[in-house]
């Protein structure tokens, strides 16, 4: 199948520090391409791609300092839609601006909405492009905008081999931005309560400095509670393995959580706060534990210690592989093109 | 001639508070409606115009509270678009998003670019869409584009009446928002050495409240300098109406500078520094002066008594009314439409 993948031009693929977008983009391309497919990657020209990449713009934009990516993004518009026609599937992941440029072409469209869809700012477009396909990463995801089309679900995957099953160990993890409704003093009261020691490996954006040298940084004492600022993909894999367990304590509605499924590709349990994505992702007393109370989560912790940890990792096996997601998008891609054939050319150019 | 005007959805048309941009949109329609045109406003459903109103957000979005105006933009672009056949000419005032969608019709499309462009974000929708027909507000705000499809430049003018010519009297008025590039320390320190009572008339947005706070605030005394807060429609004409001149001292590439020809209706001479668009303004020494230090700017300050506040009224009559604005519209308007003739019906559309 010939399938075009349109990337978010904020960050290359795979990203060179954050990027969850970008990153999920790069795996389920690879994953397109190691299942045979003709795959197109419209992406920033530093991406590395086994497809054929077109480069729109010289570098991921966030860190060449382009502030309003609009113009960049409009010009790769452009230029995929120059091509619509030596593609079967025209996939996007940038969220609102191509619907008025594609509507003709809309058969063979799919956008997957990866952002959370609470704020009211992205309405009126559902309502004005009503014919554009859309999937959701979570059923979850959906909650706000039961009435925009929806066409599935697909789950994030990663590749099988990224992070191995490892032996866990004794301290609790909490990793990703410091910020308000990620809730890192939960994760903190959780492991004081349960007598563990946490480590917090985390980013400090600029907007929540304030955040987190008020509220934060005064509950870590250095020896129950360490702060060890980001850790790299390299380090990922051996800091979310040696846990005991991944904290998630989040109070907002996440649409998916990628590191719900590198923690269980490790062995180590998710204890979750139901929010948002959170039950569609963890298998309560399988994968880890969703809960609602701090008590709960302290409980959760010392479950943890008797979870199997090859049941933790044979769930991320069954449901959150890229080789998953990958098949799964394939079995979209195809109900498309056999219920909505396509003309060869774009209507426009066609008739230009 | 049937006019299609799109405004931006930030404000109501006109605006309710500011809105440079919604302001001129206003005036154009209502003076290319009293030449006797078909004109169609697309805008927030809170304006009022004297064309025929397409409402496309229920209300302006920034006092709304909607802080990402491109979903409602995409929305309002697609109905302009289905109803493009209905119209010789669509002239929009949003930046960007138009391109992609108005590029089949660039015949009959023209585009004013409101803003700076000394940013490099927007850079790409120029060389990717080279077609789509942009005006300037001023020569000089060109100069980071110089490659851009610029068909002409077309001053901003306001109604003759809006605001009469008026006396004048002792002090200096400085009106606008506080902020560094517009430079009100050097109009305090141009009126302190000069000898004369300043009045600033001055939103503090929260961005700029420390800069207020710790520059500006402490070289106020009430007496001399004098800060009163923003003023109204209303009390603007009698402000300006009232001063030996208006100083406009700034330090950034001005696109245009809608305060200086209130100021000029008011029969004010204008004392601008020469940068951005003052120089294509202001006719030194009839309808104020270009200054390029505090000496010359004081200087300027003793000169101006003596310059004929009917000469000043004099040149805004002849330049910067909102008749002129529309005339010169229609003339670029005519150009495109005995250029270009243009199908009945959007490509799209009629292949559809």
């Amino acid at each position: 199948m010939r399938i075009a993948q349109v990337a978010p031009l904020a960050e290359a693929v795979p990203p060179k520090l954050y990027g969850g977008t970008e990153r999920v983009v790069w795996w389920l391309t690879e994953a397109l391409v190691d299942l045979g497919h003709d795959v197109t990657l419209f992406a920033s020209g530093d991406s590395v791609s086994s497809a054929k990449l077109i480069p729109c713009a010289p570098a991921g934009l966030r860190l060449c300092g382009v502030g309003d990516h609009t113009a960049s993004t409009l010009a790769m518009l452009d230029q995929v839609f120059r091509s619509a026609d030596q593609f079967d599937i025209i996939h996007f992941h940038v969220d609102l601006l191509q619907y008025p440029l594609f509507r003709g072409l809309a058969g063979k469209c799919v956008t997957t909405l990866h952002g959370r869809q609470d704020l009211p700012d992205n309405l009126p477009v559902f309502g004005a492009f009503p014919e554009m396909k859309l999937v959701s990463i979570s059923d979850n995801q959906r909650t706000p905008i039961p009435h925009a089309n929806f066409i599935s679900t697909v789950h994030h995957g990663m590749p099988l081999k990224l992070i191995p099953a490892a032996e866990g160990g004794e301290y609790l993890a909490f990793i990703g931005r410091i910020s308000p409704e990620k809730r890192p003093d939960r994760a903190i009261e959780i492991a004081k309560r349960a007598g563990m020691k946490l480590k917090i490996a985390a980013k400090v954006d600029r907007v929540d400095a304030a955040y987190f040298h008020e509220v934060i940084e005064p509950l870590i004492d250095g020896t129950q509670i360490e702060f060890i600022n980001e850790v790299g993909d390299a380090e990922k894999a051996a800091f979310l393995g040696g846990a005991r367990a991944l904290l998630f304590p989040i109070d907002w509605p996440e649409p998916f959580g990628l590191v719900m499924i590198e923690a269980m590709a490790a062995g180590t349990p998710v204890i979750a706060w139901r929010n948002g994505s959170t039950p569609e992702v963890v298998e309560h007393g399988r994968s880890g534990y969703l809960v609602e109370s701090i008590e709960e989560a302290v409980a959760a912790v010392h479950a943890a210690a008797d979870l199997p940890r090859s049941g933790v990792r044979a769930a991320f096996e069954e449901r959150f592989t890229s080789a998953r997601m990958a098949e799964d998008y394939l079995h979209l891609y195809r109900s498309l093109t056999s219920s909505h054939p396509q003309p060869t050319m774009p209507l426009v150019l066609a008739a230009a």
